[in-house]
């Protein structure tokens, strides 16, 4: 991925200090998804890595990872799949409890989603703690499928969420990383 | 469109019967995003139209029309906008109102994601009665937004809903119709 795109995309995202709460620096991805160059650039570098892949779905996590996931699945063919939080899908479900900064939460997908053997993308929109995703990669494991990769276009590297994910046997794709929270 | 097409759609789609509640024929779209040709020819079809139109945003709703508004976004090379329920978006925002089937509920959007005169598509999986489509489409007036059209992959003509939108004065695109609820 050359520079000059990731500044770019860097110079697209939207800093907000002290958002949620006092000391986070929160990395607003709505300038970027609003920008055309920068949205299609965004999509485009993640799904190039593919191009000689039959990838049966995409997996996007609620909310902002649909955004994404849904331009991916359309661009690679492929179908979509919404990781949901809990209560939110209307027919059977497979769960999993996940690590939240703060507590637990739980999320799930559609039991029938994914069939064993399906090669899948993961993808939300930043990776931190890497709580969510891990969450997300475990329930898909479970259900058998073969994740070629999870991606994401900010990563926040001195939270260690992406080595978490590897350590599930994952490679992890990221478009950009900012310093800190 | 054609019939054949619609008919592709119509069977993707997973009816629930009684639910969420006992009455309601639930239209679940997963199974259509879950099955690349269904998906990627619905998204084509919504596109199609607008092949010669410049189109500056497209402005999905909260959750499910993250999904096919990415997508759309991404082929047009339009920018996202996201139109969420309040308090999940991180800088300053225009707030709403809308009904729903009991009481009321509101969405925003930020101040500054749609320029006034810009030409956008505003998208959601659904019209039923349309509260939640009048909204967004109020939103976005006030915003100054040239809407080009409303889409949704289904309509349930019955509950009256594409009638309060095009009495807004917007086009409304729709692929699929079911009875009833």
């Amino acid at each position: 991925m050359s520079s000059s795109l990731q500044q770019e995309l860097i110079a697209s995202i939207r800093n907000i200090a002290d958002y949620p709460k006092p000391g986070i620096m929160f990395r607003d991805i709505t300038t970027l998804l609003g920008n055309p160059r920068a949205f299609r650039r965004a999509i485009d570098e993640l799904v190039h890595p593919f191009a000689g892949t039959k990838i049966d779905k995409v997996a996007g996590v609620e909310a902002r990872g649909f955004i994404m996931g849904g331009a991916m699945a359309h661009q690679m063919s492929a179908g979509f799949v919404p990781i949901r939080k809990k209560g939110k899908l209307p027919h059977d479900t497979v769960r999993i409890a996940y690590s939240l900064e703060y507590g637990v939460d739980e999320m799930e997908m559609h039991r029938d989603a994914i069939k064993p053997g399906e090669k899948v993308i993961l993808v939300d929109d930043l990776i931190a703690t890497g709580g969510t995703a891990e969450g997300a990669t475990k329930l898909l494991q479970q259900m058998g499928a073969d994740i070629v990769a999870a991606c994401f276009i900010i990563d926040l590297p001195e939270l260690g969420g992406r080595k978490k994910i590897e350590a599930l046997g994952v490679k992890v794709l990221t478009l950009i990383e900012f310093d800190g929270h």
